[in-house]
């Protein structure tokens, strides 16, 4: 299989679009179809119980257009571009560090001159018309705008949904009690103005992301249920290329995996990608190089599946340590600050000067006050060769130590200002929808195509067929139909074309079960009255089962349990 | 009450939080905040039941950022404006016509030349510092950005999710087997950029839309589940101005509701906001007078509820007619037809011209062919007067019907192209969400504040308190709370204050029902083991229910069972 092949099924059946086709399309930019908006919601409903349940994350929604002082701080108005070179000839701009992919181990770690140096010594040329190519300039990836009238105002739309989790601590710590840990999740768009993309899903202008910031003690880097999964394995690449098979608890002891905490999120979302769907075979977690790290990470783990574009980044897990909130008290003045507080009090040692009034006031007559002031205003860690240098009318004195004493007083401190560490598992949404949908494409021995999505993220459940359209069966298929609606249990009705044409069309877009109504479950007298045939689509076996035990049937199989078991 | 008190509440205890806080703010803008996410995410899914499940709409999320041939063809360009006036002397930006508000009727209704004119003639002064007012200019509400390097490429943040509904129609009407009624839902993001937004979360710059474009015949405007609801009584404020109370059926006949399928959906909209919360005796909908409607509807109801500002609208219910399809026909050159097939092929007379080509032949020679071709490239209609008026060589040529004649012909037709006429129900989720919260607001005798929340939509479901944080009670709790949130049951646990004080904070948040564990959960032999009590906010009385029960119980009351009944 190949992306095109998967993408034109994706086309046809209603799982994605590109944007805009009428009018040409645009580049980077896919709509999700009816199909695919549902397959949508549901990793993002399993992603959510994941946190919001499963860990006791609380989440939140904030805005797509911030001001250009969230992104003077987050560092992303410095930081977050490409470098961009147009062709001489033909105009066409192109990303740099991709026209010299085969000349360097690591292009986009590169300045712009260094690739534009690269180009000129390889003597690269536009891939579209063999033209000359222009200077290598920085392009910023945000998408700009003015809120308000004029142009006073910038406004940027957000490259990733974090930053409305950061500018927000203040309120999230104040609704978690002012307690750490506190994880906030928050889904929804991306942007990032992409140079020239051209990889399908992969690469967007426009995404969808599902963001973890965890604020965690930086003295505490472990998570409470950590006991219970760090004998599980991970296929880790640390930073040394070498791929090795660890347990969790192996890798931190051993220094590969920087901490319990950063440990179980890797394994976390291991898990939920597997419970997705994802090929447990085709992923491995892969450290990142110290030069390819982001501006504010401290260590840094991307879950890699194999795909047909190769080895792709689906996540992220980073530990940013206190980058974020750092930068957003710098920027704003605010307290981003949590109070740990001790268990008991600490006793706490300070060392204070104290003038002598006795020795200042015969010497500094009137002065005496003032510079009482100024000598006990220092500290004992100003104090060089048993002097104090203080500066009195603009002029530098010397005070010696006859002058003063240092008395050693004992304080009670109940706890300390810490800025707390951000542990980010960050999810691409539409690259692991993607994945989803390769990892489940199958071709039949009958040269069938079956998309052998896990039934819970299935975007039609069952499919309801009459065997004909006619004798009371369409009318009964169509009371079954509302019956599973009803439910809440997408349903599908196809009363057109051969059942195996209907079962093809269902198998083709991942419905796990159809159920056919016969002349049988019409018919007195046999026994099968009022029972339907269920059909499974991975093992095409089938099953009789009663209609008033098809919602709880259907209920059982989707919370996991196997259709051989039924 | 007053929206300041509800906005304070929200803001306290986590529903919403003015955007960028520490950065002193956006006006326009607001977060969803813990509790807030959940409860629109909430209002979401009943939106969602209603249509997909209910109705039988599919869903599609298309993207936000839209190239601007998109807003040519929709009129956006063009008139989505509100007109802007500047003080001269404090610079200020403001809307005129809210400025004039006072001495006109529907001051939004005018253009800037009579806003102009009412502000010159009342010497209407900048409110802000009493200034003078400078030109009045139209103002574009949409954020412009680029897509991509450089300014070639103009997009904008789409003012409403309808525009992705509309450019995928061909893909939509294929998706649906080239079948009508088609209905689309999608939910989203929205942009306006206000120029001045000053009333909390009723005029937003990004905003929440849940939006259904519902394609249907223009000849049969009616719904299938109409005849089961035609008797339904609605509040109507039609455009004479008078309120009526009318049934659905009485108001089409009257001619006061334009067509059933329209009215429909008023009362389907009027059903879903009462079970959200809405008041139904604040809540009634009111006609667009001819000069408020927007350029392409055909008849527009809004249902308006009474809140702190006001009657407001929150829904937007309209017949668009063939306003959208046409024009993206148009402006894209696509086919945005539906084509409707005959029950029976039609017969069709079909009138054609001849030319007579013995007489043509002797009379223009060499030119005789050609003339031929143009003569029967006519139609019929073209015959004045008996001769038909063509161009020939540049020269004008009457042709008359000794040349020609009229054949009938008769064709068979098995269907005709129809443009679908577009039904629109458009709901502003914010606004929902916020007049939820405002219809929910209660005061109890003892001045203690209780948001009586709909179950189904409040964002914590159950408190889980032991009675003290000790003697094996709390580690009780914390398994009940364990249990309820596997179940898929948001729960909050609280082990801080007296009961009372945790009681009167999951009331503040609309939590219906708190559980306590307390001594005689733990206790043997007086019966009560493993029963725990479960007090209902809006009653405030408890019962006693068996932990293996409570799951179930919990469940019953959010499918509506009363706790009185439990």
């Amino acid at each position: 299989m190949n992306a095109g092949e998967l993408l034109s099924l994706c086309k046809r059946r209603g799982f994605i679009w590109p944007s805009f086709e009428i009018y040409g399309g645009v580049a980077g930019m896919y709509d999700y179809g009816p199909l695919g908006s549902v397959l949508k919601e549901n990793i993002i409903r399993l992603w959510r119980q994941a946190y919001r349940y499963g860990e006791g994350f609380t989440e939140i929604d904030s805005v797509t257009i911030n001001p250009e002082a969230v992104f003077k701080a987050s560092g992303h108005l410095d930081e977050f571009s490409d470098c961009i070179v147009y062709c001489n000839e033909c105009g066409e701009p192109f990303r740099a560090d991709h026209l010299v992919a085969r000349l360097h181990p690591n292009p986009d770690t590169l300045d712009a001159k260094s690739l534009k140096e690269l180009i000129r010594e390889h003597d690269v040329t536009c891939p579209e018309c063999g033209g000359t190519l222009g200077d290598v300039e920085e392009f910023n990836l945000m998408f700009r705008t003015f809120i308000g009238p004029g142009s006073s105002r910038i406004g940027y739309l957000r490259p990733e949904t974090a930053q409305g989790i950061f500018v927000n601590f203040p309120n999230l710590y104040r609704y978690n009690r002012e307690k750490l840990p506190l994880g906030v999740i928050q889904q929804g768009r991306g942007y990032r103005n992409e140079i020239s993309p051209r990889q399908g899903m992969i690469r967007l202008r426009e995404f969808n992301m599902m963001e973890v910031e965890l604020f965690v003690d930086p003295e505490n880097k472990t998570w409470p249920r950590y006991p219970f999964v760090k004998e599980e394995m991970l296929r880790l690449i640390p930073n040394d290329g070498v791929e090795r098979v660890m347990s969790l608890d192996g890798a931190v002891r051993e220094g590969v995996i920087a901490n319990e905490v950063l440990a179980y999120f890797i394994w976390l979302t291991k898990d939920l990608l597997v419970k997705m769907g994802v090929d447990p075979a085709r992923l491995h977690f892969r450290q990142h190089l110290s030069e390819e790290m982001a501006h504010y990470a401290t260590d840094c783990w991307d879950a890699e599946v194999l795909i047909s574009y190769g080895w792709t980044e689906i996540v992220g897990i980073a530990d940013r340590g206190s980058w974020d909130l750092t930068q957003h008290a710098k920027w704003s003045h605010e307290d981003m600050t949590h109070f740990k507080r001790y268990d008991e009090p600490h006793e706490v040692e300070q060392k204070v000067i104290k003038a002598k009034h006795s020795k200042l006031g015969p010497r500094f007559k009137e002065d005496a006050k003032e510079i009482t002031n100024l000598i006990e205003s220092c500290q004992a860690e100003d104090i060089k060769d048993g002097a104090l240098q203080i500066e009195h009318n603009g002029k530098p004195l010397t005070i010696s130590d006859e002058f003063f004493e240092v008395e050693t007083l004992i304080r009670k401190v109940s706890g300390e200002k810490v800025i707390p560490h951000v542990i980010e598992p960050s999810y691409g949404l539409d690259r692991i929808f993607y994945t989803i949908l390769e990892h489940a494409y199958h071709k039949r021995d009958d040269d069938y195509t079956v998309l052998k999505l896990k039934p819970i993220l299935a975007p039609i459940k069952v499919g309801v067929f009459p065997l004909m359209a006619r004798d009371g069966l369409d009318e009964k298929a169509q009371e079954i139909f509302r019956l599973l609606m009803d439910a809440g249990i997408e349903a599908y009705y196809d009363d057109s074309g051969s059942i195996g044409k209907r079962y093809a069309r269902m198998d083709e877009i991942g419905t796990p079960w159809c159920v056919t109504i016969d002349y049988e479950t019409l018919e007195e007298g046999r026994g099968k009255k009022d029972t339907v045939t269920i059909r499974d689509r991975d093992s095409t076996k089938q099953i009789r089962v009663p209609i008033d035990k098809l919602v709880k049937t259907i209920h059982t199989m989707l919370n996991g349990v196997n259709f051989e078991s039924i």
